[in-house]
């Protein structure tokens, strides 16, 4: 027994998304012959659409309906700090907690030699023309992920930071251990960076 | 900063699959802003198409291109015997292992009183017609899941046959240990199956 080709081509489209195996992908196709075709309709046209409706700002790079983003446009943030991040995702969890007003600038990656990606690959270059343009900044913010290829991106764009030498300071982001951690179950260099990252007790 | 609407449909749309949650719809989501327009439009497409482009059995209830579906129009299948499962998943994964030979009977679920689901919620009606109106049948497999579901609808299935009590035997597809699996870790009732099911060994 074959397949119909009409299961088989949402199996195939499923199979290609990150995380998804063979198995998963039947299951999901066969859960949505039990939708209501209005639903079905309405997941397809929103596939179709969800390029359509949005664009990469020219200024953040971000992925917003607007250019430039609902960021970049808002003039009650503040204007003096560019949080470097590397995905559209980073931008609306640092958005979730809160704490950050100022803009932000999506690099859209990592720079990672094994996979090809070099400076030239990502939003790089934009960010460091925006800084050297750029005369009320004061504080560059380096969020990029605590991982090998986020360390070696933050590494680089220090260095290139550096040469431009205009009147801000360049900040890591805080790594150590995350809140509800287990200091026993730490690895070593999230300890290291731990100890490096230590601030004054307030009493 | 809110997310384009464009995005949070599509993160809207994963969201109701089963086993993906907020988090991971976000993720695929992302993902799919990558790829070209040209696969989203396909996947869209098969989407939309997945219902229009599939049909019922009219006599085995499993999901196929054409009514009656291909194992049910074939004649060279053996038609002395029926093998009734829960799910149309199920069909294929009998195929895949390529010993069956026989026709199947799809119920498109399993008894399960704590969801409203009775005899009368599944193609189990239909199933008792097409037995007593058979007269070439030779033996029914019950092939429903191990689980508690499954067995109870087993149960009721055999009860249902008794009464008709034509010339077939009924059967349940045999029960124990999975290959691969470990005897440590098996669980009681997986063990007390296996010890039931036991079978001579020929030398």
């Amino acid at each position: 027994m074959k397949l119909p080709k009409a299961i088989q081509q949402v199996i195939e489209s499923f199979e290609k998304l990150p995380g998804v195996g063979p198995k998963s992908a039947q299951r999901l196709t066969f859960y949505l012959l039990h939708v209501p075709q209005t639903e079905l309709d309405s997941f397809g046209q929103a596939l179709e659409n969800l390029k359509r409706g949005t664009v990469i700002c020219s200024i953040c790079y971000t992925i917003d309906e607007t250019d430039p983003c609902s960021i970049c446009s808002d003039t009650a943030r503040d204007h003096t700090t560019i949080c470097v991040v590397e995905q559209p995702l980073d931008v609306l969890a640092l958005e979730k907690s809160g704490k950050y007003k100022g803009r932000y600038h999506v690099l859209h990656g990592a720079i990672d030699p094994l996979n090809n990606i070099g400076p030239d690959e990502l939003y790089i270059q934009q960010l460091v023309d925006r800084v050297r343009k750029d005369t009320q900044l004061k504080e560059i913010i380096l969020a990029t992920n605590p991982t090998m290829e986020g360390e070696a991106t933050a590494m680089y764009l220090a260095k290139q930071f550096a040469t431009i030498g205009g009147d801000f300071k360049v900040t890591r982001i805080g790594r150590g251990l995350p809140v509800g951690a287990d200091l026993e179950y730490a690895d070593d260099i999230t300890l290291q960076r731990a100890l490096e990252g230590r601030s004054q007790v307030n009493t």
